[in-house]
């Protein structure tokens, strides 16, 4: 394959809880693929939120000390019970942890195929996202045929990833940003609607837009900063599912309002999902959205890249919040 | 049929917010059914606890001035569109107010006939009961097999039929009360477990009685007094129907505990249901539900009849919370 496997890789590690300044790089041994796993010579990771709260909370004895919840690159071994065919793969693959780094493993479960036409950033972009909105709207929600969605963040790495794939199913689709450039970002990603959240109040546009219906699905990734006006926003027996639990105080739901709809309120946490389930999903995405990918030109924004020691400054993007769609790390080596 | 149908009738009405000494008797009008509506020779009306929120806030545009919503009697008089041989049935009903009369009128669709062997007071307890929880169980929570049930309010109308049709059916049920004399009705009941809410942590208890997994559907009619412990007590997945607003304040859910079980916070107000639901549902009862009475001796559990004129003591009975099941006025005639 041309790729050597070396005993020592360069990792990002989360060293105490803190800001940026608390990543730093380090010299590890490079893992072994474990039964059922495959390793893989990273060429980009996705960074997340999820990534910068972890950092925040520092390290725990519940997860690695290296943040990276996705990659894309080449497969250079396999564990046991894992086809040999996965050897040279170009794939993506959802990580538990460990992807900033130049090598990484991954149950072959969670791994896909890079579609076609996407660069290894493009690639390394997509997996948290698509998990997350399969999940979410399909799973959590059980997202009908025709019904509407609103999403709190439309231009986050979830946020522009759903619009285009949602309004390529034939799903109407609000969003609300929180500048005029975001807006223009989310309509020219596909939105019915993109709203100012700062200057609109969203509750009341959706309601005049949906004939005072009402939208079907809100994502929120607000911690549930607008939950009375999702309420509101929302058609009888809407769900609102949350992605983020914010600050984690606890969520105020208007009791009787919720009731009269009879409105859904849950939410969901990727991470700690069970294996299985990540597989099942895995399998949908491979079905349904990576032909999606390939037929409708769906593809992951990519907001700004950064070379792997450049994770500090990648972290920092991230929580200034001016990015539009995704920040991924790039390794130095440049396979294609 | 022996059943003149006088042009005035005597009804209880709200005259003002308050107390129970806002309900009066009055002397007016006997309605006349309209368009598929069928008129009731009222024989006993179930008191809920909705009619005593009602008279709290007083008369309304909005509702009739005379509560009730649910009768027993006989079939007196058809609207146009109705079958002639709905006249003499023995049927029970649920109605949109006016059930604290002597006559009332409810859609033909929303009318059932007395399942065999019950009096008319166990048949007036029946309707507003059987339609909230075939509704909240079946509709909002979608119970599945074997799926595992905790009642607040074990003793109340609603908790009482539960108990008894969904430990038929064959589902675990956990419900907490507010005295021992409840806890042991309860478990009379058929209550797998029945705990005593003032004595006893009932999420540390449903869980040491489920092996940690925790109850599939809670039904709460506090008003989100629980809401931690409930999203504790509730299995992945777990849903948490609300049949009550409480005070009207908002409801506080830990959301993060929400997001990490993919939990669901709902709820049902049943008198603002649309006709064509309460159809359905009313359908769904004469099919599964009333054999089920019939085969596996389910009895609404009656704790106290008044007089229809004693309206004013079945209220303060209600508010006194002392009794464990339904609280039934009759009235003056006694047809069998």
């Amino acid at each position: 394959m041309g790729i050597d496997i070396p005993t020592l890789q360069a990792v990002i590690r989360i060293t105490a809880p803190g800001g940026p300044d608390v990543l730093s790089q380090f010299s590890a041994p490079t893992p072994h693929p474990k039964h059922g796993e495959v390793l893989i010579a990273v060429q980009a990771a996705g960074v997340n939120r999820h990534d910068c709260n972890q950092r925040r909370r520092g390290p725990s004895p519940e997860h690695s000390d290296v943040p990276g919840l996705e990659v894309a690159g080449l497969v250079v071994a396999v564990g046991h019970g894992v086809a040999p065919e996965w050897l040279g793969q170009r794939v993506c693959a959802l990580t538990d942890g460990g992807g900033y780094a130049q090598f990484a493993t991954a149950p072959a479960t969670h791994v896909l195929m890079v579609p076609e036409g996407l660069s290894w950033t493009e690639a390394a972009a997509l997996p948290e996202a698509a998990f997350t909105v399969w999940h979410n709207f399909f799973v959590v929600a059980r997202l009908a045929a025709g019904e509407s969605i609103l999403i709190h963040g439309g231009t986050s790495g979830v946020g522009t990833l759903a619009i285009q794939i949602l309004s390529a199913l034939g799903h109407p689709v609000f969003v609300t940003c929180g500048s005029g450039e975001k807006v223009a970002a989310a309509r020219r990603l596909g939105a019915t609607l993109a709203m100012d959240y700062r200057h609109e109040d969203f509750a009341d546009a959706v309601l005049v837009h949906t004939a005072g219906r009402g939208v079907d699905v809100i994502l929120d990734m607000s911690g549930g900063k607008y939950s009375a006006a999702n309420v509101k926003a929302l058609a009888r027996r809407g769900r609102i599912v949350h992605l983020s639990p914010g600050e984690d105080a606890a969520l105020q739901v208007p009791l009787r309002a919720l009731m009269a709809k009879e409105a859904v309120v849950t939410g969901s946490l990727l991470r700690p999902l069970p294996d299985a389930e990540k597989t099942a999903i895995a399998e949908r995405l491979g079905v349904v959205l990576w032909p999606l990918i390939s037929s409708r030109g769906v593809r992951p924004v990519i907001s700004q890249t950064f070379a792997l020691g450049q994770a500090q400054e990648a972290h920092r993007a991230m929580e200034e919040g001016h990015h539009i769609g995704k920040i991924v790390l790039t390794t130095a080596s440049s396979l294609t």
